[in-house]
């Protein structure tokens, strides 16, 4: 074993310790009895899939892949997201069962990291799949899944930012002259390089009325409480009808506050098809989950139906969420060889109380471990010393 | 994609329905809560890790691990056990701030698969290490940990079936006549495999004496709930006066009903230096679990103390444990769109009483889906039907 080696841990991979653990795991409760309250059921997938099933279909870039090979030469991939393995199990076999299907997961997924950049490799990420229902009724459950969600977690301050990629798609198509000029437009949006995006609209040569009309879209379409401030841009009513009707059920569930519009939302999950979202806490710089409609996806995989849905990703939220508090003492009860009988005793009543107790014998114990502790209870043969 | 893998997954790799999700749910809080209150912190350690530290010293042969390649050329191993990466952390870490070290995981591992045997390449386990205590004691505690935890989880018959890795070595060397014979005879008993090791023994030409007492010992030395009958064969009498004091602690403990000694035991984990054991659980016909005292791994991350843990196969514990009760009934609440709001409050009165609430828009919905709930309510405009 080469000594340099010893200790590490490949670039972005980490380890966790029981703060962050116990953290983690508080998210996780609520989240399951949130869910599951909500008639969502869990599912767990394999971390290893077929590169040709999920690394394709995924919409994650290929570099950010880790892959593998099996022994008969196929290629494999660590899961890069959820939504593809969970939309493969879904049109293999459960939706056949029951749709509506209201599926959820809580797992680690994994991006590789060309350098040492911060970004974890893998990570964990929640989320629900609504798979089958193509209404407005169920982005609207999806969104208000969410909010109410991360209500639940007690998150203070966040805001969900409504976008719609077939509005987007129609904007940049009717004020451009090709389709690569929108193309340009929408990777640009997709990084949020506004200032990029301007200077791609000058270079276009586009006719005055146009680039007029882009530079103003994309000052006006962001941060939009009224849908009426759209209005102007868009040809396409039906997609603008959906969204009055999605904002009006969202208004009836009482979450109008936690929501804005901005039609220059576009993600590189391609994906997409309609409504897309993102979350934005106050406090992290980062996006702290997405969602939207992908009804693409279950057409890729031979299903004709639609599905909406979002993931959030755990480590950004334990970034910005306080540690839980803790409810009872730490206990540490030594004992001499002699006293090992008493010192059982005594620690069964501890741990019956509630209390987390260690027990230990004397000899072997390092002087620090003691301040680790909130309480100390020595029982030698004697008798008992606190 | 090619169709043919469109919804196949890699060899070995499952997915988790909703019903398996919530039995290894339930196992992994009582799990936590058990080893929580009984001082064992909890850590997580990344699925990849580097070829060079976890993969050699794994003990895990080198044509079942998962394989990969960072950008650097550095060859990767999809971890296939917790204990070689709990002791990375250890030894580089946590070691330094606290001694003896509870820590305790539930995680999924890694073994690659040859051919479909209906083995799992992915499967989860979880498990204590007590790092930094080298005295019985800490034998005594994994052992009790092991018997009350299976105990708490609701598991009814099982064994601990308790051999000592000094004592067979011992023994294998004592009534051969060269290494590479105790060796051979190891490696059979490792398979468990009684009938070759009278084979080899024959094929040996050892001295009668020698050739008796080894067919004596392995038809005595397995199922032994006194430790008096092992002692003729026993020439290491620190090692045996060391079982003795483990029987009377967990004597002590009041578990020696669920212990028996078998001296023949030898583990593949070939770190094992003392004390070791097998769990068996009436109804499965692979060890539950394992476990003893591998000081030698320690030495090798360079850490001059010793350590004692086991590990359990949750796979297996599902496949034996009944499936948990429902406690609540779930109820379909279906809405013509005109009375969603209605419906909405009729929803949340149920949640809030504890009853999982799926709501649903009712155009969607598929027949069988009624079926799928003990009670369906419709909420049209005009009011609602039970």
């Amino acid at each position: 074993m080469s000594s340099i080696k010893m200790f590490e841990k490949p670039l972005g991979m980490r380890d966790t310790f029981p703060q962050i653990f116990n953290k983690t795991e508080k998210i996780r409760e609520v989240t399951k009895h949130f869910l599951q309250i909500r008639g969502y059921d869990f599912i767990k997938t394999p971390s290893v899939e077929y590169y040709d099933t999920i690394g394709r279909a995924s919409a994650i870039q290929d570099a950010s892949l880790f892959k593998l090979f099996d022994n008969q030469g196929n290629t494999l991939v660590l899961r890069p997201d959820m939504t593809t393995p969970i939309i493969r199990v879904a049109s293999s076999k459960l939706l056949k069962e029951k749709t509506p299907l209201r599926l959820a997961y809580f797992a680690n997924v994994f991006r590789a990291q060309e350098f040492e950049g911060g970004r974890p490799a893998e990570f964990e990420q929640m989320g629900i799949e609504l798979i089958g229902d193509t209404t407005v009724f169920a982005d609207a459950e999806v969104i208000a899944t969410a909010i109410e969600l991360l209500q639940a977690i007690g998150l203070q301050e966040f805001k969900i930012t409504i976008g719609h990629a077939g509005i987007l798609q129609c904007v940049l198509t009717d004020y451009t002259e090709s389709a690569e000029e929108a193309a340009q437009l929408r990777e640009l949006l997709v990084k949020r390089n506004y200032v990029g995006f301007e200077e791609a609209v000058e270079s276009f040569d586009l006719p005055k009325a146009k680039s007029d009309a882009l530079m103003q879209f994309i000052n006006e379409a962001t941060n939009l409480t009224r849908l009426e401030e759209i209005e102007k841009y868009v040809r396409k009513n039906e997609a603008l009808q959906y969204m009055r009707e999605l904002a009006n059920l969202l208004d009836v569930a009482e979450l109008a506050d936690y929501i804005d519009f901005d039609f220059t939302l576009s993600s590189h999950m391609n994906y997409y098809t309609g409504m897309l979202f993102e979350v934005f806490a106050s406090g992290s710089g980062f996006a702290l989950g997405n969602g939207g409609r992908y009804d693409g996806l279950l057409h890729e995989f031979g299903v004709a139906t639609g599905a909406t849905g979002f993931g959030i990703r755990v480590d950004r939220l334990l970034e910005i969420l306080p540690l839980p508090t803790i409810e009872k003492q730490n206990v540490l009860v030594l004992f001499d060889a002699e006293a090992f009988g008493a010192a059982l005793q005594q620690t069964k009543q501890l741990r019956a109380q509630g209390y987390h107790t260690t027990l230990q014998n004397k000899s072997e114990v390092c002087e620090d471990m003691h301040a680790l502790y909130e309480r100390v209870i020595v029982v030698t043969k004697d008798g008992e010393i606190q």
